[in-house]
């Protein structure tokens, strides 16, 4: 018997006939011998609703009591899909986050797990019952109810997955797993088989949303086989797991993209110590995110500096940075938001030499210009205009092999 | 400084309008040098909406779920409430009923309070704040959520108010106070200034609905001082509480009214030891609760025995009676669901002789007919034709001197 922790999104327990489906999919999964844990999200709407009247009568609604608020969302989830499932003939019990004690930091609104005590659930599972736990929940070491911030179901998941040593944690979404490129954009994308923690976490950071990085980050520390599943077709997804020995077969597994980036560039600033955090430290007082961060030197003692941030705070850091200008003496600032940043992702990587040449010459190939380059160990990432995101993408599928199922170990 | 517990119900805080306008309440009592609980229902309607959802998934959902389902309304009136109290610069905190330790028995649907944990509140009120609970819910001894049944709200502000040692409990409604006799009917009706629990509890049991029983009588076993006031119009109510000396004025409080019951006669009954139980037995083995019972012995040896359901249970009640008649050789079986019971109520008839001889000739006086009578120690209740309602509270209130403020020390 093997346990197996579920997870379905608000799309997937959005009605309920949806719920129906899902315990039904449930009751296959039980049927198959394993022990079942599942955990849901709020019905898709419900959070915004809640939200709407909180903010009906208070334009910054306290945190604590937000949380009370939207935790209700989950907790109409559970009571529902238990019933659908008792209904089927079968045991079904619901834990909100207070009851299956998921205990969390007290920072109302983004709480991070601290500690789930597991006993109770494990009785219940070893007793033939399937539980069903509510996501995004938990409570601080007073009792006070507590919000993971929106998606923090997937984290719940896996948090629940790690304390009961399940043997895998299924997220279940719209889509059917991990693909090597957007499927909408590369025709020829291929659905992996398997990827790594790390290759998922830069996927994840790099625009591919079908996971939480946070819930990649909790499975990789507790090394939590998680597994992408659509909750509308069969399959067997995609498989996000340790590196072992037969993944080096591929050199990359995906292409990847963002196009939710700015590009700013701070022109002739002074070549002397400290000048990046006099730039980038005004920027992090504004709580804006920085991505990429470029600086080269140049023949004049100057030198240029240029760094990416998400598009929404583009005119908010450039306001900044114009500022930061004329404080430092720099001789210009200028800006882009009509980038797009695509890496190629990969465990393979790390021992092969020739993966920049080949990305490069790609891409120059079609008359690509790079703006920016910026590399980690299994990623190389390049920023150029966002009018070339299709054909660089495709371009780059293709250079590398992924079209033909060269890298037939991991597609499935 | 005094303690003051406020129940506010559904109606109350139907929509965010509400919620304010509860806010605003809650603020002016705190203003006026109170400390403040407040217990709140689900918005109105809510509840029908949760029970719909569950009804689509399951025609008897299961117990533990519907009252994890239903006690998330109360938890989103706790947090708009609290939300709406910090909108108008006062710190507020909510609790669900688990997190305050509303202790219940385990009957899931209509649990029964054991024991509150009030150091919490206490402790949030010494802090000058204003404190928040969630109605009609609790937690059973393992953690599970447990609802009290509908209208359990009013349950949960007494027992707040008891475990508070409260100075007053105060159960806003849409009414404002308990009347002499239904206003509606009876023009002259008056309210009380002031009831004692038992005349309350007579009163709530015969159809006076301004407060649930089981409210009243945790009032009386732990002598806390109720107060029912209207939600919309300000003004001081009616106060519920012990029998004191100057109640002993009014004879009677009131003349209420119940025409939610039915009555079933079985005629020419052998009479022998034992068959008022048989008679009764399949009654309540089917769940059919009894109000008033009659028995006349008639001459010939055999009995007629006569006594009330309610009206919804007529038709049932009728069928399992007419089986009883042919097992116990009984004459025959008669009913009659057009029917009223109307009583007089009050504490003062203790003490005073010819209450009944009052009531039955100013009954006859207008030509009406007494089908059954039944007494307590505070109580005369008569069933006439239901025809006879109108006209027999407006008879009554005159002949007990209602109409013209002959109890003005309990009226308002």
């Amino acid at each position: 018997m093997t346990l197996i922790v579920q997870k379905y999104g608000g799309t997937s327990v959005g009605t309920i006939e949806r719920i129906q489906a899902v315990a039904n999919r449930v009751v296959q999964s039980q049927k198959q011998n394993h022990q079942i844990v599942v955990v849901v999200s709020a019905m898709s709407g419900e959070t915004d609703r809640l939200l709407s009247l909180a903010k009906s009568l208070s334009r910054m609604p306290p945190p604590r009591e937000l949380d009370v608020l939207l935790s209700t969302g989950e907790q109409v989830t559970i009571a529902l899909l238990s019933m659908a499932l008792e209904e089927k003939g079968y045991t079904a019990v619901s834990y909100t986050g207070a009851q299956v004690h998921i205990r969390t930091d007290n920072v109302h609104n983004k709480a991070r797990i601290v500690d789930i005590d597991s006993a109770r659930v494990q009785q219940q599972l070893r007793q033939g019952k399937i539980v069903v736990v509510a996501g995004f929940q938990g409570i601080d070491e007073d009792g006070n109810i507590t919000t993971l911030g929106r998606g923090g179901s997937d984290t719940t998941a896996v948090a629940m997955a790690a304390a009961l040593n399940a043997d895998e944690c299924h997220i279940y979404t719209d889509v059917d797993g991990v693909y090597t490129a957007d499927p909408r954009i590369v025709q020829s994308a291929k659905r992996l088989r398997v990827i790594t923690y790390e290759e998922m976490l830069e996927m994840a950071s790099l625009g591919s949303k079908v996971l939480q990085i946070r819930a990649v980050e909790f499975a990789r520390k507790y090394n939590v086989d998680l597994r992408v599943l659509s909750s509308f077709e069969t399959g067997s997804g995609t498989l996000i797991t340790d590196e072992d020995e037969n993944m080096e077969a591929a050199l990359i597994s995906g292409i990847a993209h963002n196009r939710d980036e700015a590009k700013l560039t701070i022109v002739g600033v002074p070549d002397m110590p400290g000048i990046a955090s006099q730039i980038l430290g005004p920027i992090a007082d504004a709580n804006i995110e920085v991505d990429m961060i470029v600086q080269n030197v140049g023949l004049d003692n100057t030198t240029d500096f240029t760094f990416t941030v998400n598009r929404g705070d583009y005119e908010k850091a450039l306001a900044i940075l114009q500022k930061t200008a004329q404080s430092i003496d720099a001789k210009n600032v200028a800006g882009d938001n009509k980038i797009v940043k695509i890496s190629v992702v990969g465990v393979g990587m790390r021992s092969h030499a020739g993966i920049a040449s080949t990305m490069f010459s790609a891409l120059a190939d079609e008359g690509i210009n790079i703006q920016m380059i910026s590399t980690s160990e299994i990623k190389i990432s390049v920023v150029v205009a966002e009018k070339y995101l299709e054909l660089g993408l495709r371009t780059l599928h293709t250079a590398f092999a992924l079209d033909n199922g060269a890298v037939t170990d991991l597609i499935n």
